[in-house]
């Protein structure tokens, strides 16, 4: 049987870290869908369509793999794709306490919906997006935590704000 | 494309968190291996035998599962048995450093191996094989925690113990 | 001797959880007083009056139990109430870090507070008012995590909120 | 109501840890059990009678203090003794998890008794019996851990055990 | 060889854990740069000048030691001043893994940057300015946290805010 | 002034883990005694004379370095030698813990002598002597983890002890 699995987040924006996560989904489930949450409550620095038209770029050629977004709930979400499986990344044990918590909460809306958490490489262990952009706006360099399309892209953002 | 994952573990004795696991690893894998460390430092209660015994009773009929026996490094096993995933446990914080640590000593050893962590019911939060002994060795009531065919192997074996 | 009890918190609203809590702290003490923190930096969904009241209509019914407001500092306030203990709920270790912090902070301004921690039941481990109420935002069923009198007054305050 | 808490531990020896701790129990419950386990897995320096002994010099002046000892599951006796709750200490994260863990499990076997967790003051965070037997096996310092009636008894045991 | 070590922070205000730390960081360094970020996200109680005024007042008879101020990424400042190590404190796990995450993408930017990590005493293990101020605000007492100087800043600064 | 650093362990052997932060206090202290403890209670693999042969094969040629041996308690040692801090390498949370109770009790027995903690590089995160030689045991590649000479000399160990 096709088992389709759901990798949900908000990509602001996909890092090396995200890649990493997104190969090794790729390599258990026969589909996985990236899903580029619309409503986070952190106020996004990309739009959705950014954020998606990054992932597209830099991942896009995985097979069996789709972008799309995800507006409501993630158990209804994933009832309305057939999905069997949510993944989520581990890195700290801050990550594990939350993505633990998550995780009880929406097994308790669907019990039939499975979290599987799966750990990026070491040398992404201390990464997020919000690392990125922030050494970005100090003008660190940036090329060892995101592809260099996005890298680009930061830097547009970067210019774009100050100029307002 | 066939998904093969190994639940490696010594089993001394399968608890209703191992049960809980082994039924989410079914639902996500085409094919799952159940695979009983021989070499445990810790000297287990049971032989080899009597734990994949025990495992058969109790979840013998989910279908696509395999139950076996592994002596060397899982790594090695793993390869040999043309697996794409181990399937760990993740209860508490404690676990999840010593889980890991171990996926990525794996992964050193053999980048193509992904360690996939799930999370048992909330219910059995608490639950592993040495406390269930450590309960029936006092006499406490285990029905909680494990199968009625473990409760009685246990019970057995205590029986056993007491009059050596 | 007569021993009090202080239950402070933002009770924003009362879940599950808290009232878990709430029924070990009468089992242990001849009096508790659940305590509602006015001056939460957080900003509540409902006023001090209305979470009281809903309170009220959850645990009111248990003997020995009164429901305040607390204004200042927690010490202070236990002080003048002649209270012997504070309680607090433990459900993870960020939980732990944060509580700890504060039992020392308190212990340092009044010596003689000592704090109390219970653990809510597992199947609360991961439950929280902000977690409802982002539940209930996006139309997720709550009945799991609230009393049906609470339930309803989230439906209400979120109706007005969406009309203004 | 009078109500009646168990403090169980090795007390292999008594630290001045123990002693914070069944000082705040002392306040908060109008009986306070300190119960010696006597079937510890790890081999005690001391006999129970020994144990029960220090305790005796170093507590026994607190009003409504009971030291005795416990032979088998904790819910038993805290059954048999009529008694509300059981005292745990917690230093840091990793007792926190077992604690945690031991909680539930008693909880699962006994619905109605409750762990009640304190925190001895900071200055004794770290310390354990453990590291006061190992301090004073290499001839370190121990006064600030132990009170000098333990001292004594420590270093007459070490000498009996280099005699032999 | 001089040794210099930068002691980066926002220091909003200097607490006794901060002078501890600075007192531990100048028995080791032959130089240490206490190094106040400008450009801290959450919005200070005190300007920069303020802050540095303090801490002079507090630490500045410590022989070599300077005071100064950090506008852009710490790894060039520290290239900047030509310094061997970047002093942190560690208090609980939960500043453990934020300033693991740090330490990483620092040595990611400089591979020749070593961060050193330092632990307050245990009397100062729940302390941070944060809450200092909340306590202030509340007419807590705050001389065991921060020297009188630091106090009386804070007074003054209380009442002007409540003045407008 | 002569900063003197111990950096005190099993070294049951010396891995990459521990080359790593012997080079990283060595560009911060102008002397570091790598001191290996005789008395651990772990049966190790190497005998203090070849563990001491080992580390002086791997890091001899660091200057200012010097390999010693440990009997009694760290804190003598580190008063006899001079020493104005502690090194210790911080991994995991689980470390931490531990490690901060060391520390807290090494200073309680010396208030002038300063733990300093360092980071080992994040592909050594996970790494420790006795997992090096568990892998060994089961004919796994140690290769990442330890040195050549130190692999030779685990293999002969390993032949040994099968002879007997």
């Amino acid at each position: 049987m096709n088992k389709i699995a759901i990798y949900p987040g908000t990509f602001d924006p996909i890092t090396y870290g995200h890649v990493d996560i997104i190969q090794r989904a790729a390599a258990i489930f026969d589909r996985v869908i990236v899903a580029v949450a619309t409503n986070s409550q952190k106020r996004p620095l990309f739009t959705v369509a950014e954020r998606m038209d990054m992932i597209r770029h830099v991942v896009g050629d995985i097979p069996h793999l789709e972008i799309d977004q995800i507006e409501g709930l993630l158990v209804d979400y994933a009832v309305e794709r057939g999905a069997h499986a949510v993944i989520r990344g581990l890195r700290a044990v801050s990550d594990f306490e939350f993505e633990l918590q998550m995780a009880l909460v929406n097994r308790k809306l669907n019990e039939k919906l499975i979290t599987v958490f799966l750990m990026p490489h070491e040398k992404y262990s201390y990464l997020n997006s919000s690392i990125v952009k922030e050494l970005a706006q100090f003008g660190g360099n940036i090329e060892c935590f995101v592809p260099k399309y996005v890298q680009e892209k930061i830097k547009e953002k970067m210019r774009n704000h100050e100029r307002h």
